[in-house]
């Protein structure tokens, strides 16, 4: 049986399974597919070609669709021909561009957003205020804390002798931003708020606040040290300059840092 | 109300909006969806699952589909799968691959090809007789002159202390040769003639007609001095060994710069 | 005229073209569109969205769908919005993830993996047991032999003076692995059993059983110097230490060996 908010509005050709909730205010686009066990709250648009529950290895066998639930928050804008799996949970007012997937056992907290063809292997888990751009790889069992940047094309990383069946995950520690192309080699972790330099290939582990770039990356120095080209002050830490979409953007960073305690 | 011309073909399971024109010779292939204002010129061929006319952020708050024009030029060739949004202009003879994104305020000129899932991220300008390869990322305000190519996996940038508000685009001159997999680094110019290695990381502006290589890039030398292995002759300026599709392909690279006065 | 065995199960939105054949317990979901000459073997899934049969250039001045055929093998499961070209054969136990391309005169050979968005630019030869991940690119003219892994984001080129007319595919030997964003210029050969490191730009020809790193790739060794951090034993050669849904699971990579004399 599917519940569907009479408020909601789905285009005649979508395709619905079975132990579907859908609430109020949901609009679904043209050709969308949404699969079984898919609950999608209030005021979440879904594009068209979008594939919602898709399936889970274990469906192929007998072509009979366990019970792999997919939970997508209020506020959600998905663009057209993203595929999401099974087995995945996803926060508020999340966000995609075209064509994201993201595979099963991803949990995804509040506010996060996901590039055009961001790619996300599974087994993850994404904070919350996190943005990962155009192009991205994040290979299973990567840890990406709140407040995260990945640029277009970064890549996340897990097996250190490939192929093998190990599945050592990156952990992108809060604050931290990886720039465009970088890739960060298996185990790693990225300290608050570091920076990666565009196009580096990180080898050993980056501390809190240090800025690394090259291939190999090597340790450049202090975050604060780098200069916006604009404004002719220091850049990072970032929240200090940028606040378009996070918590802290009508009192400031310190005053809402002060306040959180983080 | 939409104008299509009698002669165009259109698949019977294609989504059309409204205020959509629809020129003489026109092929429309399975499942594509049309939104408004969308105007196709005549013999342009849309494969199938397009979306055309793709929503702006200022759809989503209410779904209602501002007037974001998308035009597309005569003789276009655009395959299965491509998106593009509203507000972008394209001239004739244009060619996409499969799943191509192409985002707003975009101005794409005659005679360019895109390649399988390149990715424009609107706020663009794209020359005539440009070739964009698979997998390109184009960051927005890129400008990419006339004769350019871009080959797999390019990534232009825009941000040089991520994240910010600031978007400083990359300028590629005419002429220029990108090769794959190399990353230019934000507000950078790559000068006419010049040709940047495969795998590059680019650090600083390139001059005319140099070749830079490496990550970060070194200049090393002029292009002129490049060998192609299979003539045993100098590889470049590349339009005097190659004009499949460009102007010049009757009478010569040489003889068609004396006549255009470039 | 098209055969269609009793048993398959096509989705009603299913868009089928003529001289199809489908072969008993193959599934095919919905809205995927199947052109003409498409020949589909036993137990083969096809996801939701894939484009089969998919036109080569000679069908786009007519709309004359001229005859390239494509023949899928048996046991095949191809998740959706995959599109394979004609003039394309596959072998058995074929897989896809999502949204992977596969262009014309390609060769594919039993047991092959293909990752999500993979991009084989065609008239490429893949042989057996061969794992390519998400986001690869293949560039014409590559050649890859029998149990290969291409890990995420790999690049294979082929021109050596880009723009132009040379093509000259990479060669990729059997057993070699080619790890994460690693890119090969064109015309080298990764010798068999070789390692590339991730993030490498490969300049030269790798010989058998060497590991070559770096951006440009040196040699580093014998891959039997790099040590799995989980065993403490030698990662190289991978069979010895992989198996899974590999011909030597039961008895060995050794004793596989020496039965089969290669």
């Amino acid at each position: 049986m599917n519940s569907i908010h009479p408020s909601a509005i789905i285009a005649s050709d979508v395709i619905l399974g079975h132990d579907i909730t859908i609430a109020e205010g949901v609009v679904i686009d043209h050709h969308a597919i949404i699969h079984d066990h898919v609950s999608i709250a209030a005021n979440t648009y879904i594009g068209c070609q979008c594939i919602l529950g898709e399936y889970l290895a274990d469906y192929y066998p007998d072509y009979d669709n366990k019970a792999h639930p997919l939970s997508i928050g209020p506020h959600a804008l998905i663009r057209s021909g993203t595929i999401i799996y099974g087995d995945t949970t996803i926060g508020s007012h999340f966000q995609t561009g075209h064509r994201t997937t993201i595979r099963e056992k991803t949990v995804i907290g509040d506010h996060v957003r996901l590039g055009t063809m961001a790619d996300i292997q599974g087994h993850c888990s994404i904070g919350r205020y996190v943005s990962i751009h155009s192009g991205v790889f994040v290979a299973p069992n990567s840890i990406i804390e709140d407040y995260v940047w990945l640029f277009p094309h970064v890549v996340l990383t897990n097996d250190p002798t490939p192929p093998s069946d190990s599945e050592k995950g990156v952990t992108i520690r809060r604050f931290a931003s990886v720039a465009a192309r970088s890739m960060i080699l298996p185990g790693l972790t990225i300290g608050e708020h570091a920076l990666i330099g565009a196009g580096s290939v990180v080898t050993h582990d980056v501390p809190p606040g240090k800025a690394a770039v090259g291939s190999p990356a090597r340790i450049k120095g202090d975050v604060e040290t780098i200069i916006n080209p604009d404004s002719g002050e220091p850049a990072y830490p970032w929240p200090r300059h940028f606040s378009r979409g996070m918590p802290w953007k009508d009192e400031g960073y310190d005053m809402w840092l002060t306040r959180n305690e983080l």
